[in-house]
C-alpha cells in the first residue's frame, strides 16, 4: 500500500505510564529489568521514569533510584518526565552527573478548557502564561524546545466532542507562543486522552494539522479505552504518520472493569505487530518484545491488555510452513 | 470518507460461538434471556444455536430447547448452524414445527488444505465432493444456496501464509461448483479463521475478490486473535465491505492468557461504535447493546474481550455537553 510510511518511531512509555498508575509497590530493580529487557528489543526510544510529586505518585518515588540505574543501550534514546519546574531540577541534576538522557522542552495544552481546570486547575490563559515561563526556564537551560502536545484532541469526557478547527486553533496559539519565543518546534503530537478518537477524525485531524504545517512532523499518542486504538493508529499510517507513543503490554491499562477508565496506551507490540505484518519497518524484533510484555505482566502481577503476547506471534507458524 | 459504505448488516453469533467454547453449563434459561436480549437491540441477524454432536459441543447439547424457546421479534433474522446432514435435518424439523428460522444452504472451504485436513479429515478433492452433496441435499429440501465460505483465507497456523491467489482460486473452484449445480451464491465470506489478517492484506485479498466477482456482496467474518480485528474491519470498511459476523463482549473469546487460542470474533459492540462514530449506519442502539455485553459477562461468569463494554460509550458525555 504506497500511502504508509516505509518506517515508524515507536516512543515507548510502558514503564512511566505503567508504574505510575499500579496500585502494588514495585521493587524498583524490577522496575530497572523491565527498562534494561526494553533496551534490547530494538526500541530506540524508551521513556523510563516520571519526575513527580512522591505523594501525588508514589508509584514514582523511586524515580531518582530507576534513572540511575538502569544500563544506558548505545543508540537507544531515553527520556524522563516533569510536569513543573522541580521536576526539570531533578532532571537536570541527573544530566549533570552524567545520565545521559535525551533532554528537550516541550509545550502542552489542550483542546478542552474543562479538561485543563480538572487537571491543571488553569484556564486557557493562565495556561499560556504558565508554557511562557517554561519556555523560559528550558532558554535558560540550554534545552531546546521542541515538541508541542495537545491533549483531549479528540474528545473529553468533560466537554464532548472536539472539532477539528478547535483542535487546530488551540495547538496555533501554543505554537506561536514558541516559535515567537524563538523555539523551532519540529514535532506536533496529537493526543486522544480519553479515547474518543475514530479513524476517520484521525485521519480529518492529521489532514488538517498537516496541511497547515507541513513541514512538520506529526506523533499520535492513542489511547485504546474503547477498542479503536490500533485502527486509529492504522488510519494515522494511511496518513503518513511516523511517529507513535505506546506502552508495552498495553501498560497503564487493564481489560478488567473494575479499573475501568485506567485503559492504556496503544499497545507496544501489537502496533509493532500491525507495522511489521504490513511492510513497515520499526526496527524492534516483535518475538523479544512479546517476551518483555510478558515479563511486565509477571512485574504487574496481573493481566495486561496486549493482545499478540496471549496469542502469540506468527514467527514459529511461518518458519514451520518454509521448512515443510 | 467517501468510500465508506452508508450502512452495514451485522450478523451477530455470539451465542453461538460463545456457548459453543465455555466450559462451565450455562442453563437454556440464560442463553435464551441472552438471545432475547439481543433482539431488542436493533441487530437484523442472530445466530442462535449450533445443531452439532453433544458430545463433540457439549455447550450445544440443549440446541433444541434453545431453538423452541428464544421470542421471535418481528424484523429480525434468526439463524441456526449445522456442519452436516443430521445437523440440518434437526433444522429441517424445527422448521417444519413452525420455528420460522432463517433457512439458506452454504458452500464452505478452505485455503489451507492443511487446517482442512485437521479440522475435517478431509483434502481438497473429498471437500468438493462432500460439498456437492451437501447443494444436492439443500436442493431436496428447497433450500437456496446462497453463500460461499472461505476459512483461513489469510493466513493459517499449520501452512503459514496464504497468497491473494490462492484466497481467490480457492473461492472460484467451491463457487464453480455450486453454481455450475444451479445455485446463485450472493455472498462471499472471507474468515480470518486463525487472526493472521492485516489491514493491507485485507485491502488486496477484498479487491481481488470484488475485481473477479464484482457482482457479489462479500462478508468478513474477522477473529481479534492477535488483537487487529478492528483494523482489519475498518480496512474492509474502506473497501465498502457491507457485511460482518461479529460477537456481542468478543464472546468465544477471553483476555486471559489461561485461554490462549480461544480469542473470538471481533466484538459486536465495538464494531457497532466504529461503525457508528464514522457514521455508518449500523441500525444498533448502542447503549442497549452495551447492556447486553455486561449481561452475556454476567452470564459466562468470566471477563469478556470488548472494550466499549469496559470503558463506557460516549453517550453520557455528548448529552452532557449538549445540556451545558
Amino acid at each position: 500500500m504506497s500511502d504508509l510510511p516505509s518506517t515508524v518511531m515507536i516512543q515507548e512509555e510502558g514503564p512511566r505510564e505503567g508504574f505510575q498508575i499500579e496500585k502494588g509497590p514495585i521493587p524498583t530493580a524490577r522496575k530497572i529489568e523491565l527498562i534494561d529487557a526494553l533496551s534490547e528489543t530494538g526500541l530506540k526510544k524508551i521513556q523510563v521514569a516520571s519526575f513527580v510529586s512522591p505523594r501525588a505518585v508514589p508509584g514514582w518515588a523511586d524515580a531518582d533510584e530507576v534513572v540511575r540505574g538502569f544500563r544506558r543501550k548505545p543508540g537507544v534514546k531515553y527520556h524522563v518526565l516533569w510536569l513543573n519546574e522541580k521536576g526539570l531540577q531533578r532532571a537536570v541534576m541527573h544530566q549533570a552527573e552524567g545520565a545521559g538522557l535525551e533532554m528537550y522542552g516541550s509545550v502542552s495544552t489542550t483542546a478542552s478548557e474543562s479538561f485543563m481546570r480538572k487537571n491543571t486547575n488553569r484556564g486557557f490563559e493562565d495556561n499560556l502564561r504558565v508554557q511562557e515561563n517554561q519556555i523560559k526556564l528550558y532558554q535558560e537551560h540550554s534545552m531546546p524546545v521542541t515538541r508541542a502536545s495537545l491533549m483531549t484532541a479528540f474528545g473529553c469526557n468533560y466537554e464532548g466532542p472536539v472539532s477539528t478547527a478547535r483542535a487546530v486553533e488551540r495547538l496555533a496559539e501554543i505554537l506561536d507562543l514558541a516559535e515567537g519565543l524563538g523555539s523551532n518546534i519540529e514535532i506536533l503530537s496529537l493526543a486522544d486522552t480519553m479515547g474518543w478518537a475514530n479513524p476517520s477524525q484521525i485521519k480529518q485531524v492529521v489532514g488538517a494539522v498537516r496541511n497547515r504545517w507541513p513541514d512538520k512532523k506529526i506523533c499520535l499518542h492513542l489511547h485504546d479505552t474503547r477498542g479503536l486504538g490500533i485502527a486509529n493508529a492504522y488510519a494515522g499510517l494511511q496518513m503518513g504518520v511516523e511517529i507513535f507513543d505506546t506502552a508495552v503490554a498495553g501498560l497503564g491499562g487493564c481489560p478488567f472493569a473494575a479499573l475501568k477508565g485506567a485503559a492504556g496506551n496503544v499497545c507496544t507490540e501489537d502496533l509493532v505487530f500491525l507495522c511489521e505484518e504490513m511492510g513497515i519497518d520499526t526496527g524492534v524484533d516483535l518475538d523479544r518484545l512479546v517476551a518483555v510484555a510478558q515479563l511486565a505482566e509477571e512485574i504487574v502481577g496481573h493481566p495486561l491488555p496486549g493482545s499478540i503476547m496471549h496469542a502469540g506471534t506468527l514467527t514459529a507458524a511461518r518458519n514451520k510452513a518454509e521448512a515443510a
